[in-house]
């Protein structure tokens, strides 16, 4: 009987560590040996991490990436992905897959189609592979080999067309009666909301065309400002499919000619990122995994991964924040708890002369309801301080000055504690705000990561609620306060400021915004679907004004379909609202 | 007679102002037209300006421009960068040129070598065009026609092969006895140091494979962090050259059998960048342009023009900055004076009890021999107030927090007063400093825009010396004081501190750093030139520890081969000093 238990390791790389990543891959495929897999297939790029960025324009970094992944020790035969260097040297090396095994060491596949848009940018620092990836007697096993984007062409997924089609090319060999036990495809695909859904298509369809199964291995964890979820899976041509968990490392185990017998093998290593449930999802063939209706538990896991993920991987243990009292500091804490653990956190409340009573006390609440450490120092005095020498220079100009000395003045506060106790401060913004401009550059938007980043107002209020819950079912008091939720918006940087006094209701700011942004529609489209004209134009003159802001944001987690931000790569100068 | 007289519209368009640009290069043509030109070229896009970015994932941005460019109303004949609509719909656009005149319009080119490294990233946004360009009685001439980096493969300048060469191309056209008058390069080739030596050896190896003249229109300005020179140029065959001004917008007209018969005509626009001295260059067959040794001037043009251009593209019409009284500074006031003028600075000293006498006195020197608006505010009290309140913080903590403390209530300061008066407040630092991490964040790198962001401290000092030497030529006073030049490095930030109690003496850092991040140097290399092994080594674990402060810089305008801060794509978790 053939050997036919094929095991995907979904490891957390971190950008660099060649040693560190061979010495994970190692153990994971040990784990996969003890599970009686025949051959272990790595995510892309596994021995660098992804994305490894400049490093690759090091020729001395690639070399000493294929000689870490030829050299591992690896108790079953593997196939690693990792840089290759290419046999011309006027070229650029190649996004590869190397296989090893009985004393042999060979190249798989070099990825063919090379993905150059959004946040992808391979045409920068690989050469393309020409020809469709096939290794025969690996494990006993005759297999395909794709990486990552190879596979999207034919699902029609990809924003613009490739010349070629590497499914197409393995499906035409299949024709030709070249026999495949399955394809394996290595990826380091990001998270983004419904993107499980995309790469179950991705998969199903592959395996469809094919005519055997088709595994996919993706990278879990945080990268800067990319987070992967994980969820390698594994689709059969009938379209039954079985999914790892999302946001945990570990290792999937399954056997090609049973989909039922599958395994999840949580990694060992003390420091493996574990989030969520950790189950295995079947699915029969047209059934499709089911999520809660906004998808939050991804979401939350997401910005929470994105930053434990920065904090480990930087060296950082501690982390200090600014708690105003309002939404989106309270849900930051929640995230920075759940990355770092209460102790890590502390919380600094800083009320000045415009802060109400019910903002100090809801930032005391959730201070208290998460267990951090809590400071509270009025702004007052220094506040006083600072008007006396600008006074004059304040009263005489725009009134936005004076407010944004007030969120100056607390992000002195915060990264001074922040440099004091050796921590990272993070920026509570979200999306929708940092969009607006209706942030103070060099104040509230200080801070080394910007958790909610990339998360709408609406999403904001949508993971309090959910805090909230999980809270209260674990008869924990729930971290963000009632009145949090109620109270209107307010910067409070000016007597009785509330955000609508600036910007439309945050339901509709986020409609437009999400519109505009992640679906690139224009203002005329935009009003077609019903918005005011008015509203329209004034959000997206706000949005072009401040685009130069944008420039120095932090690092946030991507979890939309387009962030704003560093991922935003529009000209700061000229015309971004371009005119005919 | 065949007419044989082309103009290079050599213009300086604001990206995303489409009718702008159209008035623009209409006026440029007008001149063109009188200077008996027989047909004019632009640069590469110039209808969009150059480079459009994330507008050109737009198709209605897309169609808008081309429609600009088949529309232009010109009087004379011409070729025109823009982007075009690809024929099929699943498939970015192309980086064309149109031919215009004689009321038809017609498709000329489409680039087809489409750089993706460094600052270019166009396989993100275009498809490649898969002919070589030629068109056939445009203003009565047949011409081959290019598109910048399509000339660069065969002057063997390009970081990695591609697959095809647009110039061997057209000299196999020849080679079949097709016969052209001239081929033609649009380009937007940005400056960097040597660029001018690079773009002429292009030039003159096109004109001899091709064996008749080769005509290179580029463009002037700058965009963000990039600044274009301009220096648009004809090469003959026999080597001989015509060069226009740098840093000058306006029209080169050359006659193609007489490279004597070459006029430059200046725009006449009211705000038209023109620095330096306007000249035409005539070179013979074996002469390259001569430049003062460290080519001080171009350096000079090129962070003015950075500055200015970003000011006026992006509405901004006064500048605040921070007077230390050390160099850099001083020198970030010379160019600010340059670009936006004496009356459009306003200069802050904001002594602290850390600052010596001959600072203050530095500092209100400079401010006095450039004429700017001058204020001196003494840090004292605030400073004390907050370490009123972050004192037990501080002392109990890492000493850099108050020194950061110190630089943060100055950013606090010149930020108010940008924020009051409408300005902009630019950061002074250098590129030495900032690959050190010696800097603060929202400290002394606060600002939007940081005109010596790119040059190494050692380049400051010369830059200082240039406006020196100007002013008294001019019988102004000098800007810099001869203390600035002789005192020892100091931020100023604690008791008697100097820059070298962290850093290696600047000339040995520079070289190290330049080693390093323009030639991309490992340590064993750097060592190898003579360097001490342990200075590199700590030289490489500060870039690397201050990773992070390069998400969050201003903008600075691109003079070096390699840039440190938002152009370096370097991972910011992880391991950078990558490790195996």
């Amino acid at each position: 009987m053939r050997p036919m238990r094929i095991a995907l390791l979904q490891a957390d790389p971190t950008v660099g560590d060649l040693a560190g990543n061979a010495a994970r891959l190692l153990a994971l495929a040990h784990q996969a040996h003890a599970a009686d897999a025949h051959i272990a297939v790595t995510t892309e790029l596994a021995i660098t991490g992804y994305p490894p960025r400049d490093l690759l324009l090091s020729s001395a970094f690639v070399e000493a990436a294929e000689r870490r992944a030829s050299e591992l020790e690896s108790p079953l035969p593997m196939l690693i992905g990792t840089p290759l260097r290419h046999d011309e040297d006027d070229q650029r090396p190649l996004n590869g897959v190397l296989s090893i095994g009985g004393g042999k060491v060979r190249r798989a596949h070099a990825k063919q189609l090379l993905p150059t848009y959004d946040v992808f940018d391979e045409a920068r620092y690989f050469s393309a592979g020409r020809q469709p990836g096939l290794v025969r007697g690996a494990g006993g096993l005759d297999l395909g080999v794709t990486v990552c984007e190879d596979a999207w062409q034919a699902a029609g997924l990809t924003p613009s067309s490739y010349a070629s089609d590497p499914i197409a090319q393995l499906a035409a060999l299949v024709g030709q009666d070249v026999v495949l036990d399955a394809t394996v495809n290595l990826s380091a695909s990001p998270f983004h909301q419904d993107k499980v859904e995309a790469r179950l298509h991705v998969a199903r369809t592959a395996a469809a065309l094919l005519g055997h199964p088709f595994l996919l291995a993706n990278q879990v964890g945080g990268n800067d400002d990319l987070v992967f979820d994980g969820a390698s899976m594994v689709a059969w041509p009938d379209g039954r499919a079985v999914l790892a968990p999302s946001w945990c490392e570990g290792v999937l185990v399954v056997d090609l000619e049973d989909p039922s017998d599958a395994r999840w093998v949580p990694s060992t290593e003390g420091d493996a990122l574990c989030l969520g449930r950790g189950d295995l999802t079947h699915l029969g063939p047209n059934e499709d995994p089911t999520y809660d209706a906004l998808n939050l538990e991804s979401i939350v896991h997401a910005v929470v991964t994105g930053l434990a993920d920065y904090c480990r991987k930087s060296g950082l243990e501690r982390i200090v924040l600014g708690l105003s009292g309002g939404i989106d500091s309270a849900v930051a804490a929640c995230v920075a708890v759940e990355a770092l653990g209460a102790d890590a956190v502390h919380g600094l409340a800083l009320p000045s002369r415009h802060s109400s009573q019910h903002s100090r006390d809801d930032a005391r609440w959730t201070a208290e309801a998460l267990g951090v450490r809590f400071s509270e120092i009025p702004l007052g005095p220094l506040h006083d301080a600072a008007e006396q020498d600008l006074g004059a220079v304040l009263r005489a100009g725009h009134a936005v000055a004076a407010e944004n000395l007030q969120a100056r003045l607390r992000a002195l506060f915060v990264m001074g504690h922040a440099n004091a106790e050796g921590a990272m401060a993070i920026a509570t913004g979200n999306k929708s705000e940092l969009a607006q401009g209706y942030c103070t550059l060099y104040g509230d938007m200080a801070g080394g990561y910007a958790p909610l980043g990339d998360l709408w107002k609406m999403e904001v209020y949508a993971l309090a609620s959910y805090f909230n819950a999980r809270a209260t079912e674990a008869g924990r008091p729930a971290p963000v306060n009632e009145s949090t939720f109620t109270k209107p918006p307010s910067a409070e940087l000016a007597p009785d400021q509330l955000d609508e006094d600036t910007l439309p209701p945050y339901p509709v700011l986020d409609r437009i915004l999400r519109a505009h942004i992640e679906e690139g529609l224009d203002r005329a489209s935009i009003v077609e679907r019903g918005e005011d004209a008015m509203v329209v134009a004034e959000v997206l003159a706000r949005l072009g004004r401040n685009e130069h802001k944008r420039w120095q944001m932090p690092p946030a987690p991507r979890v939309s379909r387009r962030a704003f931000g560093q991922g935003w790569r529009m000209p700061l100068a000229g015309r971004h609202d371009w005119r005919d």
